[in-house]
């Protein structure tokens, strides 16, 4: 059960509702009026909860499982608890976020406090309906914001930007030179459209490169906890649509993501650098300035990147190369090493 | 000496108190009453301050020292210059530590502006004594101040969340869905609280997953400058008492630090993975998600883990491997290279 | 061309200018009052733009650029199409930033809203001229400001700070204990003066040490998005002039950076390590403490340095040796697995 002095549940929902809601499908014997009250993790759900199983290491719970509902893949379908009634699905992650995103249709983690005192929103910007801003919260000249949009505490938007309908960003995030579509979402401390990491090399030092593009954000795309992405220096910085970028990332200038790119934390890509649709980048990867990743690669996390990828490839290891061929390496590396133990 | 714009000593101290604080012993012919004004660096310390040695590498610095007082471990006593007098201890750093504390008791890089203009706190929230509240800061409705807190500038506190008392929460830094406990500490731009990275596949995409859980904050935690602690998906993210977190660290969903571990800068600990009781991480170490982390286990810069790791282990590498194995490893290719490069 | 939204272009400049400006050489043929309007890159540019060419990987961009003008290096200049008016310079990069910077001579990302109603200036501290300042922007107690400088929406200049002229403070970014020369620029969200990760460990914990020294920034330095720079312990934390730190750098106490260096996003440098001039430290790079890092040592991406570097050295890998050796071991390396597999 959530917390309620943070979370607010809808509900409860009958099972039938939450197999449609979920794309379940159910069992003769169950009870297709059984109300449900929230969502739970495994090991703390009780007959009023729903919860999921989509882990192998989680097996173990599962079968002790005190739930009402469980969502559940065909294959361990068997395995349930004779209480539990089972909605099963063969993508059981995606049913549950259906289902809980039912019983917590949105988090206002930035509701405003009523009339702010602190706000400031310049007279020239442009704002549309539904606008909850925050203690704090800055709107500079020439801004243009959608509806339904909600601004954090002390979060900034600069001047001229666009912010299309039902976007949310977080407090203390701060956005230049950028047009953003509909339903983006920003983590508190995002830095979007900062000038990108460009100079020449000067007899006394180095003389800036004025940075000339903007960072053109997609439809639902989300940016992470103090992730930053700086804007083109001529080109524009594009994340394609449905993109979701972890915390503390960075996105070098005039970078392009595709559509539905994963990037996690601490991951950096370089300047210039084209990722195609549905790249997923691990954890603390870095990827050279230049290159093409071909769409769907897969990237290990801790890789580093030198060179172009082919579409469909799964790489890892530095400089990263087919997986198979990565995990090979440390094998012989292995028996070399044991051999010359021996010896 | 410290720069007065800035800090502000106290003192003097006699050598008697200064052993007694710092819980180091005198020999013999030293002045009891001799006064020790400040602390400083071996190499900038003059007769009437206190310095300390810890490191071998800054044993000719000691030995030219000109500090009226040094902090030193026995089997360096020897070693020490005639006119210093020697405070020994078997742990010099922790000894100057209680010292220098008692030299500059608490700094205050956040002391409020006397009636800050622009700082909002919400009617509903609850407030303890001697809160001092910098300029823009903004605690929202709900939350739950202790005493003697004391909140930077543009910070925030979000909806509902729980402080301790004596915590100090930084410039800018923000609070969300978070129960803190006493003495807490958050560096500037420090993110608490934030949605972890939790969506699944969709046909068109991803679907977020509410992400349910809170952050719970252990008594006399630090949490460096622009770090990142996620809430939990479900199960609350939990940061166990006495932890350490430097600088750009972070710390995803439903992660679990036991007491007193240290996780150096730029390091990354995914979803779900549990540290026990005084784990060292160090800079730039991944840590893969839903594994267990030994008590005291120590794990090398840089490194990659990927499996459990047993209570007890030091381990370095990517994948990480005991530390003896790591260096072995090393050596052996080195011998490898070395009679191929022959050939 | 720039989106006007955002960026607002001078000139127009005719060649003759162009050439001075960037100080590059022109030939015969080429119209000397030929009005040039705006820069662009070598794919966008048409006859009205000038471009540069500095990236072999462009080069077919560059034989079908429409360009009016084009900075292009002696050696390519053969390749140069017809219509293009060739400024022929040795270093095309430099002479490019030159001449963008005269049609974009600043950029205003925090341009003041007027009058802000937010902001919050103490009455001890000191300004300089010329001021501007955005709202919801903090200046502290006995904090004293040059001439000329800027700082963004909701920056925060902590007490007894020292900005000097030209100064630019990006959105949201906080400055503590620092003394700051000319021309000095921080990215939105960077973290300046920060305590160091210092603490001695207790039978019960840990126990802080108070962190006494500041940061001194030399003239010209930028630093970059949400990177920090944490204070001195005692000693100082010193950037020199010039120096040009990239997003989500770490640079730990008493860090000592010579004049211009470069270092790339995601990278960090643990205590008391010293860079001379001009070294440059490639992305995701770790640093150990108390370390000598010679002038104009460059150190490969991702690398890990655990031992004291020559000047002029280049290195890579992990731990890192100088860059020969490691494209040596790689290739040796290569050669074995290559046999191994064979058997």
């Amino acid at each position: 059960m959530s917390d309620s002095r943070f979370f607010s549940v809808k509900g409860p929902f009958k099972i039938r509702e939450l197999a449609r809601i979920g794309r379940a499908s159910l069992h003769r014997d169950v009870n297709l009026d059984q109300l449900i009250y929230d969502v739970a993790s495994l090991n703390s759900a009780g007959p009023d909860d729903v919860s999921f199983i989509d882990n192998q290491i989680y097996l173990e719970d599962f079968k002790r499982c005190n739930a009402g509902a469980c969502v559940v893949h065909p294959d361990r379908v068997g395995l349930a608890p004779k209480s539990m009634s089972v909605l099963e699905s063969k993508e059981p992650y995606l049913s549950y976020a259906r289902i809980a995103t039912a019983f917590y249709p949105s988090l206002d983690e930035s509701l405003d406090i009523e009339r702010p005192l602190t706000s400031q929103i310049h007279p020239t910007a442009k704002i549309g309906k539904d606008l909850k801003i925050s203690a704090g919260a800055i709107i500079m000249q020439n801004a243009s914001i959608g509806n339904n949009v909600r601004i954090g505490p002390n979060a900034v938007v600069g001047p001229g930007v666009i912010i299309g309908n039902d976007c949310y960003l977080g407090a203390t995030s701060s956005v230049f030179y950028c047009i953003m579509g509909n339903g983006v979402r920003l983590y508190a401390g995002a830095r979007i459209g900062e000038a990108g990491f460009g100079f020449a090399k000067d007899r006394s030092g180095f003389q800036t490169v004025p940075q000339l593009g903007r960072v053109l954000i997609g439809d639902y795309v989300e940016i992470g906890a103090n992730s930053t992405v700086d804007r083109g220096s001529g080109p524009d910085t594009v994340i394609g649509a449905g993109c979701r970028i972890d915390n503390l990332v960075q996105v070098g200038h005039n970078v392009r993501l595709g559509e539905n790119c994963i990037i996690v934390a601490l991951a950096g890509i370089a300047g210039s650098t084209e990722l195609q649709n549905s790249v997923t980048v691990g954890g603390q990867v870095g990827i050279a300035g230049h290159l093409k990743i071909g769409e769907g690669v897969q990237i290990g996390a801790q890789s580093g990147v030198m060179r172009d990828i082919k579409s469909g490839e799964r790489v890892g290891g530095t400089p990263a190369v087919p997986i198979r061929q990565f995990f090979r390496q440390a094998a012989t590396l292995k028996k070399i090493m044991r051999e010359k133990d021996k010896k």
